[in-house]
């Protein structure tokens, strides 16, 4: 019996992992309200209030909002994380909510250190490092003026590893669906620059029961249900809007899988099929032009974060298994029980990809060679 | 070349598809609030007012709520429809909202009334037909007090085409992880009656950027989206409180295939797994203690209405292949520009069944067979 040479392991690539830049720790510590990080005056840990629900100065401070260690900040931190689950490749972005609450004067300074912060923390990592590599998705001023805006995604073309910017579902702060952000559509797709589209805002809490079902359920519903959600209404209005029909090269890279969108494809398109109210059907309302099948097959990107191999393989099958890449929302989903052990978040979607049976070339495309080739990636 | 015999076509099952029977309309029209059906004075023809959004006194008639014609509730029309669709059995059930809406103390004789005419329009549909079989879907008087509604699960077991019941996703009006459903939940239980659980009422304005962006897109956000999240939010708060701990052989059919848990229990599985305030990581919450892939693989049924093999796939793949069911949604959707032709919304489904690669056993059984098994239907 011949021994067959054994295989070499796949590249792993997480395109879905966060980090808080120094420049931006500084920011989010120098203020008093939400988003802020809250130095409790006993001198205990600090805290991070990102959500109006988490800022309850009725509660004591080791109770708000959520620890913020050095795992949102370290490259030393990611770099273990890495070496940990073997990932040899990096794309880091800044973690909810972005700079969407900024004066819109001061939002294009601040945009332009935090990105070229991005750039320092990625140089100096691969400078010091020659098994694993760092990119990043940069930031917009989405609160500043079209023009800034639309200066800042030019600028970042000049920054070799930023590959794409991050971007929340309210966009302007009206959701994807508002013509003002046509300029900024415009000029992504222009510059072929990715939008990585990450949740924040959720749904409100009357979606959920009110308080008295949220409070019983920790943090359940608003993570598992309102972020996936969110993000599902988010696209469905841009792709409603005609988005994708006035920019038809732009390319989105939705969080979790695209919330539900991959599910929900078959039953977006019946019901604009069947909506009396669009033109198409002889209403007065424009209407999308193009499939949301067709979309998912050109323009949307997908992370492989679904943690089950029935949502993985939707995803696959929605858009293609060349669009689907491996993430693991690093720092978020620790282990709870052994801190020092791999983390159960990440093992549940590397055995999900490794689970389904494709072929091999499948396989270690969604794990990394479809970052490599989608992004641009030296390996 | 031996010509192979050509095989039976397979019997199809409808599991999802509305019928308001006399005594609904009567009830319905005899309202002058939501939910009612409203004549016009000018005689122009009658419309459905289920929402309250739908209720624009503003408005034209003509343009308030949705027209409802003899296809809510005629069963001439369902046969025809059964007919040109090739469907053996139909399983109705009332449209939303049911009897959600009444007053405690009429809801138990209103409920009687109409489940004894879904058990005579049933009776009446067979005698007169040898090739088409109906059963239904009974309903529940859910606002009064819990006697009551255990009294009727009770008597709808002596009723023989009654299959199970129909419910919506706020169950007695707080959603489905209310306390105070257990005594239902275990009548519903101890007399093996499956709840079809369907959705109406959707989500908050908010949740989709508000009046301005859903009056653009017709009806697509709230059909397209709101209900299959209204669905999902209302089985996951039910699993999260524990439900199907405590009654580990109730029986759920879900609408359109769960709304998207077939996508998201992984997800939902996760964040359990790292919630710190459930008891099993040390915090002070129950927190379900069966897992959530255990709960659709012996509790959820899933039908077939979902309009595309990648969500198709999901369903099947997270439940399983024996325990997903076609079902068409009649008389929703029907076709715009053909109306006596076939229905592209119920072909879209069939096409997914019949597309994905399944041995024939598994296609035979989504299309009818695990129908006729799970309820028990006579062939």
């Amino acid at each position: 019996m011949v021994e067959l040479p054994s295989k070499s392991p796949a590249l792993i690539v997480d395109i879905h992992t966060h980090l808080y830049p120094p420049s931006y720790v500084d920011l989010l510590s120098s203020r008093k309200t939400v988003p802020y990080i809250y130095k409790p005056p006993d001198g205990s840990d600090p805290r991070l209030i990102i959500l109006p629900s988490d800022d309850d100065v009725s509660k004591p401070p080791a109770s708000r909002g959520r620890p913020i260690d050095s795992s949102y900040s370290s490259l030393d931190v990611k770099r273990a994380f890495m070496t940990q689950h073997n990932i040899a490749i990096s794309v880091i972005s800044l973690a909810n909510p972005w700079l969407d609450f900024l004066d819109p004067s001061s939002a294009p300074s601040i945009a332009r250190t935090i990105n070229d912060d991005l750039q320092s923390s990625c140089s100096n990592f691969n400078r010091s490092n020659s098994d694993q590599k760092l990119y990043a998705f940069g930031t917009l001023p989405l609160s500043a003026p079209p023009a800034a805006v639309i200066a800042e995604i030019t600028r970042l073309k000049s920054l070799p590893n930023i590959k794409g910017i991050i971007m929340g579902t309210t966009g302007l702060g009206a959701g994807l669906d508002n013509p003002a952000l046509d300029p900024i559509y415009s000029a992504l797709e222009l510059t072929s620059t990715l939008i990585f589209l990450h949740p924040h805002y959720g749904l409100p809490a009357a979606s959920f029961g009110g308080e008295s079902s949220l409070s019983r359920t920790g943090h359940v519903l608003p993570l598992a249900l309102g972020f996936p959600l969110e993000t599902t209404i988010a696209i469905t209005r841009a792709f409603l809007a005609g988005v994708f029909d006035r920019y038809p090269s732009l390319q989105i890279l939705l969080a979790h899988s695209g919330g539900t969108l991959p599910f929900l494809a078959g039953r977006i398109q019946s019901c604009v099929a069947h909506e009396r109210e669009f033109t198409a059907n002889g209403g007065e309302k424009p209407g999308p032009v193009r499939d949301i099948w067709d979309v998912l097959k050109k323009n949307i990107y997908l992370d492989a974060v679904i943690y089950g191999e029935p949502g993985l393989k939707a995803a696959v099958d929605a858009s293609s298994h060349d669009r689907v890449m491996f993430g693991t929302d690093h720092p978020f989903f620790p282990p709870l029980k052994d801190p020092a052990g791999r983390w159960e978040s990440v093992d549940t979607n590397l055995k999900a990809i490794e689970g389904a049976i494709w072929s091999e070339r499948v396989t270690r495309g969604i794990l990394g060679g479809n970052a490599v080739r989608v992004l641009g990636l030296e390996v």
